[in-house]
């Protein structure tokens, strides 16, 4: 059987260019014991696997060269010889970027048993789900009450972000760009900030008018002038959850961090960096609390969706853009 | 009786003028019921009062325009309406910047009853010590046989920090300037390294070479350069603790952060601002820990002393050119 997959020829500076991904195509060795083969139906693509294309070892090693590119992935066995995953198995897997998938036992979780469309499992209910919950509850370790600013806010991580965080009461202001991201916002009682065309001073002001309280938790999708504006905005004690830094992933050279960096002092604010998968043992904590908020429709979650395998970089690249509203996926 | 005291006359930007400062005298009131007249006879001048001298209110209201400074000092009750506080008792208060000052009882402490010499309760058993010993203990969590790395590491908060990160195991890294704050730093079984001539990525790399396992400790006094190389170096799950950004307390205008923050986040690090006067409620904790080791003679503190009242501001500008080792006094 062929698999179709992408590799990169390169590891590039600054945004990557659409030639850089290549589509190729392999025939699959025949299955050894343990081995299943599982056809893809839907590819994820997320911001931090622009890191695994630095050729830097960071939290996670980089993207092989010429080899299938890995990221998350829902897909049905076809052919199997893991006794545990019989044919028709829906599982989540890290084999995507390609079609067809081959891989052993260990390598796959099967789908948790919520009534949710199956892609649920890449988003509200997979990694950027998790995240959210995570930054907000673990590290940010928001309370009751708490006003809460969201940066990314209508991402994949940053549109869950404000809903767990609207839930547990206080201001919620998500920081977002595009009219429809803020009109999305606001429909779900989120107080919603444009960081378009505003400096660090104007976006401060705008934050200022939204929650002049001051916030307490400020979870950190974006990096760049939206930190700058949010250090000057947190109360006393307040924490950081930094789950990424959108606005930097791309430079070819590094710009200039924050110049108030002291309010970390000033206000006694804790800044703290961290990655899910360090976090993956409190998965089923997670899926207990925030699967049958997603079954029940209480929880409300947006996809952007590229059909065809073929057009994954073109996906992956529009997130850099501010294209996606909600987790960004490829139907298969 | 007559008071000789300091006030300045405007809230600087950039480096305060020695103008700035004004010795003014007046007559003292008779003193009202629970007042004391006390004589000082050590002043405390610290970076922090740069801050209020800013106008702006920060952690601290700023200094008022025209009206005596203030600071802690050691002094002698000298006259005495306050019953807990007769004549002859040794206190500490805030009423610095002043040959003698008028207070009430509730605005003194007793000096503790340690054998050492008074003004180390203006040092290694006050502030700084405490500040040291909460950065460490109480915001960095420092483990027994963490790495360690301080900046400003000869200086009144950094001297003490290394000794007590030290006396814990590990290697302790101080970043200091001068030849013989280096030399002193060495004499103490830490590995010295300078920040002079060297930018972010040099003297990331001497950092690396002293303690190649990178930090799990980072104790922050001086922000810049020492920030962006420290961020450099962390280890997963390192822990910063910012007690003071001296590099930056006189600019007129403010410089950019340091452009690799990312590493918060790439390292899963905690970043986070104190106020010693947060944990105030801990200090007998850390006088009955660090009390008798400064009594042994186990830990080692440096003072620089200007003599006379006049001296105070020259004491205090000399803190920004990095005129110090250890704790900057003046004795009255």
């Amino acid at each position: 059987m062929q698999s179709r997959y992408f590799t990169i020829n390169d590891y590039p500076q600054g945004t990557p260019a659409r030639e850089l991904f290549e589509l190729h195509e392999q025939a699959l060795p025949a299955l050894a014991e343990d081995e299943v083969r599982i056809r893809n139906t839907w590819l994820s693509v997320d911001p931090y696997m622009r890191g695994r294309m630095s050729g830097v070892k960071t939290y996670i090693a980089p993207f092989e060269l010429n080899a299938p590119l890995e990221g998350a992935a829902i897909g049905e066995v076809i052919e199997s010889r893991a006794a545990a995953f019989p044919v028709g198995t829906k599982v989540r897997h890290m084999g995507g970027w390609r079609d067809i998938a081959q891989l052993t036992g260990d390598q796959l979780e099967p789908l948790p048993a919520f009534d949710v469309p199956e892609q649920a499992y890449l988003g509200v209910l997979g990694m950027p789900g998790m995240t959210a919950w995570t930054g907000l509850k673990r590290i940010a370790e928001m309370q009751e009450g708490d006003n809460v600013l969201v940066s990314g806010a209508a991402g994949a991580v940053g549109s869950l972000a404000v809903q767990l965080a609207k839930a547990k009461g206080g201001t919620v202001v998500g920081i977002a760009g595009s009219p429809d991201k803020l009109e999305w916002l606001e429909s779900h009682g989120v107080k919603a900030v444009s960081y378009r065309d505003r400096d660090a001073t104007e976006l401060t002001e705008a934050l200022q008018a939204a929650c002049p309280e001051g916030f307490d938790v400020y979870y950190e999708n974006v990096g760049g002038t939206c930190l700058e504006a949010a250090l000057n905005t947190l109360r006393v004690g307040a924490r950081i959850a930094v789950c990424g830094m959108i606005a930097r992933y791309n430079e070819a050279t590094p710009s200039p961090g924050p110049s108030n960096l002291a309010m970390i002092l000033i206000r006694r604010a804790r800044m703290e960096g961290f990655i899910v998968f360090d976090h993956w043992a409190h998965y089923p904590e997670f899926l207990g609390e925030v699967g049958p908020q997603v079954e029940s429709g209480q929880l409300d979650y947006t996809e952007t969706v590229e059909e065809g395998l073929e057009r994954t970089p073109d996906a992956f690249l529009e997130l850099f853009e501010g294209a996606n509203r909600g987790k960004m996926l490829v139907r298969l």
